[in-house]
């Protein structure tokens, strides 16, 4: 319920002037935390994305394909990336949440901070040893104990900002009634790391009961979230809850912080878009003595033989570019980030950090052919689904427009149309690719690189088309209905837009 | 010459406020570049940090140690890895440089922006190629045609942002003489390229001429910053020159934008502090069968064997979330970034980027324990190096404190003692374990471990001690001069505080 965050006038001031109230601030050791908290989000990010790169690395050779146990593998890799991405999105959530709550830091601070951080890279290795061994109570224990020690380093912060008022936010230090709000916080922050701590119990003799608990740790944010927006929606819009002791909930009407909403997704996007190039250079650097015994020597001809990998990379590099370009458009617009749309990004992200999967099938064409459709349909879908949630998260920013977005994106703005074709045109292109495969499976390869190739000149060109199609639905319409005035109100026309088709 | 950067406050008006010049801009399609540069430091540092994953999987089994090509090979990817942490470098300031003058973007600027990107990521493989077969001119001719086509890119997006001079940098879309200073920032950028193109040439018939136009290209900005800065020592600190035309320089007197710095900076120790959680996930979960075989079932003595793994992960994960303390804590009270100062950064992260081979090495202990010694001590050294370089940009700062520092870090502030026992405690402590382990040998592990976990704590009881050392030095002048009035002036006191030993 707190506005959106707005650290940087004040460090803008600190880090100008030469004397004053920033820097007096700095020398008592007492910092702003954007540049710690943009850094958290960078961490987060990678960790969450990371995990990944075991899946993509995993070489099956076409006789393994029906190996039971090399299928188990890929699956169990398949399924750590999605709950480590999942589970460490949750502790970015908590993670900012608790950051809205204290305003500045200081030295203490900040280690406790990293100290936090590190715990939550464990996190991961605890997901592999769970899915490898899901008989041994070990993993989940584990599990258990890195949550409970991220639950008591967050209550550590939360006891200390509170010992040391000023480095609340100013909300929360002006209150009256701060030790209710610090009870409240505590309590909250403690819920997961105390049904973990049950659950590390069952763990020691009946661990099925420690995995429900887990899930119920995991999910229960996502659960209460989406039951409320429910409930919110049948009941009507009601009135949002009293600030004075909601402020830090798992409240649907809470805002996240946009600024770090965008940090982390950059991040994420940052990374999916440069581990690529790493696979070009460790595995597409030809060996000399090989280039010498097979190619005669000639290094272009051997350079030849990887040209598909080349060509994949470039294709998913733009991909990846260009749908962090409609995310940075679409967050232009945005005003506000809602608990649902903060979830639909995540799952946008989820899917954007599966395309070194999309990459690796793509360039995997010239070694096993007869997997090629199948690759390029992977692919598709894997576009099309991480698209397709950045255009949910537009059309659920539009059911609250008034307060989610600028007045130029809202039905009838100048942005309207616009900012519809940019955000539906990867949804389209990915399911026409997928659609074309269906019926032309020869040439499915072709079909991918000319949406590849084509996509990022749709979007060069995409102001113009849309002012194109806008014109021409004028021009019909002043056609069809000729006792009309000719030139149609530009707002009514603008609010038309949806209707229209994108143009891909 | 530009002053500090200060997006953020345009950016956080166009956030808050519901209607006004902030949106308007926005629904033209101009945008804040703010979280562009945000995306692309992203980007830039993970390339440029990226490369050292070759380096560490590389397996080393003792009795490849000897063989030549293994050893040839290792060379081959540190060579790598540092020249591409170099070019990557100087493209990122590059780019820094280019979007002082660039003001606001649009979506053409955007999708030029990626498209540069895209070229920068491919040129960690030129260098791959080039240094695995050096003497094929293959390698630098395709290096030289990323840099024209980067150059190319950059003139574009001047042009672009010139025929819209609403893009551009307040102080230059103000300018009276507006052509010249393109004229001027075009010569500027397409150095580079021309060379590049003349390397090109040479490349096809005489290749080694090529080489010493690459390195011109590449330490030509270095060179001259050399000079100048002795120069500038020697002859005394000259006037700045006249503001007309020399906006857009390789001058020393022209400060990188500190945010950018900051930006850059936090993403290589991200992705250096992540990296190491994948090498823990992808090789110490063990394999199911032979925990069966090996361990007759049991999980834990299977982890137990990889127990040096965890604890080098911890320390290292430790070491490189400290480093970042230590730069945040810096960074906190510089007011202003000069060339030296992000050149002493450049030199710092490529050590910080080395650290995982610092894990690496310090982890296979338990395979191959004669290298233990060595191993040891490249991680000090890589440790040392890493810190000794963050102290540099200190001293540097300090000679020209009143134009870089905040006035309570500089000689007789408040925090000047504190900032300087803050950045010697890691040249100390690593210094002292590199010499530690040429008396006692036999105990090198041990006592790196001991450093290790030293110094989180040393950190947090930095303040009490330098407190209580400062307090030591009054009572110790006070009884060895009993003439003088004991309370020293303040300002005296912490003025000799340089002169302090570091409390490690």
């Amino acid at each position: 319920m707190s506005g959106p965050q707005t650290p940087e006038p004040a460090l803008d001031r600190q880090g100008d002037c030469s004397t004053g109230s920033g820097d007096e601030g700095a020398a008592d050791g007492i910092q702003h935390s954007h540049r710690m908290l943009s850094f958290s989000d960078a961490l987060l990010s990678i960790i969450a994305t990371v995990m990944i790169l075991p899946v993509t690395h995993m070489e099956i050779t076409p006789e393994q394909k029906s190996d039971k146990s090399v299928q188990n593998l890929l699956a169990t890799r398949i399924a750590v990336y999605l709950m480590t991405f999942l589970i460490v999105t949750v502790a970015w959530a908590a993670h900012t949440r608790l950051f809205q709550i204290v305003g500045k830091i200081d030295d203490t601070l900040a280690l406790l901070n990293l100290a936090c951080m590190m715990t939550i890279t464990f996190l991961p290795f605890t997901f592999s040893l769970m899915v490898t061994f899901p008989e041994v109570p070990l993993g989940i224990f584990l599990f258990c104990v890195c949550v409970i020690a991220i639950g008591a380093i967050q209550a550590l912060i939360v006891v200390y900002a509170f010992h040391f008022p000023h480095l609340l936010s100013p909300q929360i230090e002006g209150s009256a009634h701060r030790a209710l709000h610090r009870r409240h916080i505590l309590g909250i922050i403690l819920q997961g790391p105390t049904l973990c701590l049950a659950a590390a119990c069952f763990s020691l003799f009946f661990y099925p009961a420690s995995y429900l608990l887990m899930a119920t740790v995991v999910f229960l944010p996502y659960v209460s979230k989406a039951a409320g927006w429910c409930r919110d929606r049948l009941a009507g819009s009601r009135e949002p809850p009293a600030h004075s002791l909601e402020f830090f909930t798992f409240d649907l009407h809470e805002p996240l912080s946009k600024e770090r909403v965008e940090a982390f997704s950059d991040g994420v996007y940052a990374i999916v878009a440069t581990l690529l190039i790493l696979d070009i250079c460790e595995d597409n650097v030809p060996d000399p003595k090989e280039v010498k015994a097979k190619f005669g020597g000639s290094l272009v001809a051997a350079l030849g033989t990887s040209g598909p990998q080349f060509l994949a990379y470039f294709g998913s590099f733009v991909t990846v570019g260009l749908l962090w370009f409609a995310h940075h458009s679409l967050f232009l617009h945005i005003r506000k980030v809602t608990r649902p749309m903060g979830l639909l990004n995540t799952l946008s992200l989820a899917f954007v950090g599966g395309l070194p999967l999309a990459y690796q099938q793509t360039s995997a064409f010239e070694k096993q052919s007869p997997r090629e459709l199948e690759s390029v349909r992977v692919s598709c879908a894997i576009i099309f689904f991480a698209s397709i949630f950045q255009f949910a998260i537009w059309t659920t920013a539009l059911l609250q427009e008034g307060e989610t977005l600028q007045p130029s994106a809202r039905f009838g703005g100048r942005e309207h149309a616009f900012m519809f074709a940019k955000l539906a045109l990867y949804p389209c292109a990915s399911l026409l690719a997928f659609a074309s495969t269906c019926i032309l499976s020869r040439f499915s390869t072709a079909i991918f690189h000319i949406m590849q190739i084509a996509v990022p000149f749709a979007f060069l060109l995409l102001r113009l088309l849309v002012r194109l199609a806008l014109a021409a639905l004028r021009a019909l319409r002043g056609l069809t209905r000729p006792g009309r005035t000719q030139p149609a109100p530009r707002a009514m026309d603008d609010a038309r837009a949806p209707l229209l088709p994108a143009p891909c």
